[in-house]
C-alpha cells in the first residue's frame, strides 16, 4: 500500500489527467471565459491574497531572507492589479489549440494534417515569486492543459490563495477544477513521487535554481524541459560601429543584471580592442559602476588608460553574475570568438555587433545558441520582445523548444489521417 | 581519475561534440557525397560485411537465438544492396537544415527568423537488425548530427564492419569521421556512462524492446526520445460500412503484425456487433488463423456463431501481442470507445471506420493518440507512408516528435535576430 503522500500525489496526477483529456477539446471561449473571471477574483479578493502574503512575509523575515528575496515575495495592490491585467492579456492571445501545421494528401487518395494540441499534464516546479503561480496556470490553462504547480516553501500560503482563487474560477465557468492543481504541501518527498508518475504527466519544467533543476532532471521519468541560466556573450568585431557596440554592451549589460538574457562575457577583436575597450569600459562604468574581469590582454589596455579592473579567474569565462560584473576577453578573429562561445556560453543568447555581413553571417551560423543576434543587445531574447506574447520561460534545451517559449511551445501535434477504406499492401 | 571506460567514452562524445559543431554548417553536397560514397562501399565491401556478420551468426546459432531471430540478423547481398540503395534515397531527400520555420519583423525594426538547425550530438541505442546502425547514421548525417551509435552485442562484428565504412565514407569526403562513431564495446557500464554525458549529447533515442526503453529512460539525464509499443486500437461505428469495417480489420492486424502499427485492440458498436463480429472473425480466421480474445458480450455473440474464440484477460486489453492475436470488446457509445482508448492505448496510432463524418470528427479531436485515422487502416502510420521520406522511429512521447520520425524531427531550430543597434528600455 503506498504511503499516504504517494498516494495523494497520484490521485492529483490521475485527476490531471482526467482534466487533460476533458480540456482538449474545450472551446477557446469557454477558457477564456475562465481567465477573466480568474482576472476578476484576483482584484475582488486582494485583501484575501495580501493576508496569505503577510503569513509568508512574516516568515520570510524570521528566516532572515535578504531584503531582495523579500521584495520578490511582496504581494502589493498594485502588483495585483498587474497580474490581474496579465490575465486577461493571455485570454486576449489566439487559441494555440487546432491549429494546422501543415497538410498533404499521399498517392493513395489519404489526407494527413498535423494539427497543433496540448502536450496532456505539464508540471511546473517553481521557487519564489508567487506570480509564477498565477502565470504557469493561464498559460497551461489557454493551451488546453492540465498544470500541476509545486512552488516553493517560501511563497506556501501566497500559492495556496492563488491556487483557490484558480480552482474556483474554473469550476465557476464550467470547466475541471482539476485542470490546475498545486500540490499542498512543501515535502521534497512529493516532488520526488511526482517525478516519477510518466504514465500519467507529459512533461515537467523547473522554474529556478541550477540545483532544482539539476534535482529535477537526475530524479524525473518524465520529459524535462530545462531553463538553465544566461551565460550570454556580447563580441565586438573588427568591423563594429563602435558607439553601436558601446551602446550595446552597456544595455546588455546594465539595463537588468538579474535576469538571464543581461550580457555576462564581452569579447572585443583585438583590431578594435585599443580604440573600443577603454571608451566601453568608461561607459560600463558611468552607467552602473560595472566591475570589469579581464584577461590578460584587455587589463594591459585599461591598465595603460588608468581605467580599474580586476584580473579574471578562469572560473569567470563561464559564469552568470547576475550582477554588475562582466568578464572581458580579447579574441583574434571571428573563428575564435565563434569557438570561445561554443565552448563556454549557456547556449542562451549570444550577438555580435559589426558592420561586416559576412562575418555576421558566419557567426548567426556557427554560434550554437538558442538565439543569435546581430547588432542588437542580448536584452531581447525573451517571448515578449520575440512577440510571442506570453513566455513560460526560456529553455536552454535544444528539443521540444528553444529558447522563449509561448503558448504554441506549450502544444504538441497530432497526425489525423481522413480516408475512403485505404488498407496497405 | 576516471576508469578507462569512462574516460574512453567521454572521448567518444567529446569528439561527437566536435564533429557536430562542423556539422552543423557543411553543405548538403557534401553531406551527399558522403552517402553515395558509402553506398559504394557497402557494395564493393560485401565481402567483408558477410565475413563480418558470419562470425555474429555463429555466435547466435551457439547461444541459441530462435530461426526467427537469426533471420534477423543476417546480411545477404540482396539485403545489402537494398540498404546501399536506401542510403541513396536519403542523399536524394531534401535537406532539413537552413529551412525558414518563420519570420517577422518587430516594431523596433529587429528582423527575427526561426531556423531549422540539427540538434547536435544524438546518441541511438538499439539492439539486433544490424541495418540499424546503417540507417541512423545515414539520417543523422544528412541532418547534419552528430550520431554515437550503441548497437547490440548480438551484431557486434556486423556493425563494427558497417562503422568502419561509415568512417571512410565520411574521411573520404572531408567530413569530420567523429561525426559517427560506433561504441566499441557492448559492456553495459558504456551505456551508463554515456547516459550522464548530458553536458555533450543532446538527445538519446533508445531502440528497442520496452526493458531497454526503461534503462536508458531511468538512467539518463540527456533528454530521451521513446519509442515505446504500439497497442493501437481499430474502432467500427455504428454507421460504419461494414464491408470496408471488414478489409481495414483484417489489414491492421494480420498484414504484417510484427510491427508497431498493427491493431492489438478491436473495439465495436453495440448497435452492429451482431451483424459485423461474425464475419469479421470469420475474415480474420480465414487471413491467417487469428487468435481472437473476446469480453463477454464478444465471446457470446461468436459462440452464436460457433465460431473459435478465448476469453480476454485484463491484461489481454492493454497488450502488444505482435502475433496473429486480437482482443475484441464490445462498446456500448462512441464516447465509451473514445474513453476506453484513451485509458487502455499506448497513444501510438488508432482509427475509426464510421461513415458519420460527425462522429469520426469527434473521434479525431478526443483520442489523444500519435496518430488518429478515419476509414483506413493503422498500418499507415510510419514516415513513409506519412511521406516524411524516411523514419528513424516512432515517438510515442509529445515532446518534440509526435509519431513518425523523419529527418525533420531530428532537428531543431534556432532564433536569428538582425538588428540596426537595437537596445531595450
Amino acid at each position: 500500500m503506498p504511503a499516504p503522500l504517494e498516494a495523494q500525489i497520484l490521485e492529483i496526477a490521475q485527476n490531471a489527467r482526467a482534466a487533460s483529456l476533458a480540456l482538449a477539446t474545450v472551446p477557446t471561449d469557454a477558457k477564456n471565459a475562465a481567465l477573466h473571471e480568474l482576472a476578476r477574483l484576483l482584484e475582488t479578493h486582494s485583501d484575501a491574497l495580501l493576508a496569505a502574503n503577510a503569513r509568508d512575509l512574516a516568515a520570510a523575515t524570521e528566516n532572515g531572507l535578504t531584503h531582495a528575496q523579500i521584495d520578490r515575495l511582496t504581494l502589493t495592490t498594485d502588483r495585483l492589479a498587474k497580474l490581474a491585467q496579465s490575465v486577461r492579456e493571455v485570454a486576449a492571445l489566439p487559441d494555440p489549440v487546432g491549429e494546422l501545421l501543415d497538410e498533404t494528401t499521399r498517392p493513395n487518395g489519404l489526407h494527413l494534417r498535423r494539427v497543433r494540441v496540448p502536450i496532456g499534464v505539464i508540471a511546473i516546479v517553481y521557487e519564489a515569486r508567487p506570480n509564477v503561480t498565477i502565470d504557469c496556470a493561464i498559460l497551461c490553462l489557454k493551451s488546453g492543459n492540465a498544470a500541476i504547480l509545486r512552488g516553493g516553501k517560501e511563497c506556501f500560503h501566497t500559492n495556496t490563495a492563488f491556487a483557490a482563487l484558480i480552482t474556483r474560477a474554473l469550476a465557476t465557468s464550467g470547466l475541471p477544477p482539476a485542470a490546475a492543481q498545486l500540490i499542498p504541501t512543501t515535502d521534497r518527498s512529493a516532488l520526488t513521487h511526482l517525478l516519477r508518475l510518466d504514465a500519467l504527466v507529459h512533461c515537467i519544467i523547473p522554474r529556478g535554481g541550477e540545483s532544482l533543476i539539476r534535482f529535477v532532471s537526475e530524479n524525473s521519468t518524465i520529459p524535462v524541459i530545462k531553463h538553465y541560466n544566461g551565460i550570454c556573450f556580447v563580441t565586438i568585431d573588427q568591423a563594429a560601429n563602435l558607439d553601436m557596440a558601446e551602446q550595446i554592451i552597456v544595455n546588455a549589460k546594465t539595463s537588468r543584471p538579474g535576469v538571464c538574457n543581461a550580457a555576462e562575457q564581452l569579447l572585443v577583436h583585438r583590431a578594435i580592442a585599443e580604440t573600443f575597450l577603454p571608451r566601453a569600459a568608461q561607459a560600463l562604468i558611468k552607467a552602473a559602476n560595472v566591475e570589469l574581469r579581464c584577461d590578460p590582454a584587455s587589463a594591459a589596455i585599461l591598465a595603460s588608460a588608468n581605467i580599474p579592473h580586476t584580473a579574471a579567474t578562469e572560473a569567470d569565462y563561464r559564469t552568470e553574475f547576475l550582477a554588475q560584473t562582466l568578464a572581458i576577453r580579447i579574441v583574434d578573429s571571428l573563428e575564435d570568438a565563434i569557438a570561445t562561445i561554443n565552448r563556454d556560453s549557456s547556449g542562451h543568447t549570444e550577438t555580435i555587433v559589426t558592420a561586416d555581413k559576412a562575418a555576421a553571417e558566419k557567426f548567426l551560423a556557427a554560434v550554437d545558441s538558442a538565439a543569435v543576434l546581430w547588432n542588437a543587445s542580448t536584452r531581447f531574447s525573451d517571448g515578449y520582445e520575440f512577440g510571442l506574447g506570453a513566455e513560460i520561460g526560456i529553455s536552454t534545451d535544444r528539443l521540444h523548444a528553444r529558447g522563449p517559449m509561448g503558448l504554441r511551445e506549450l502544444c504538441t501535434y497530432k497526425w489525423i489521417g481522413t480516408g475512403t477504406g485505404q488498407i496497405r499492401d
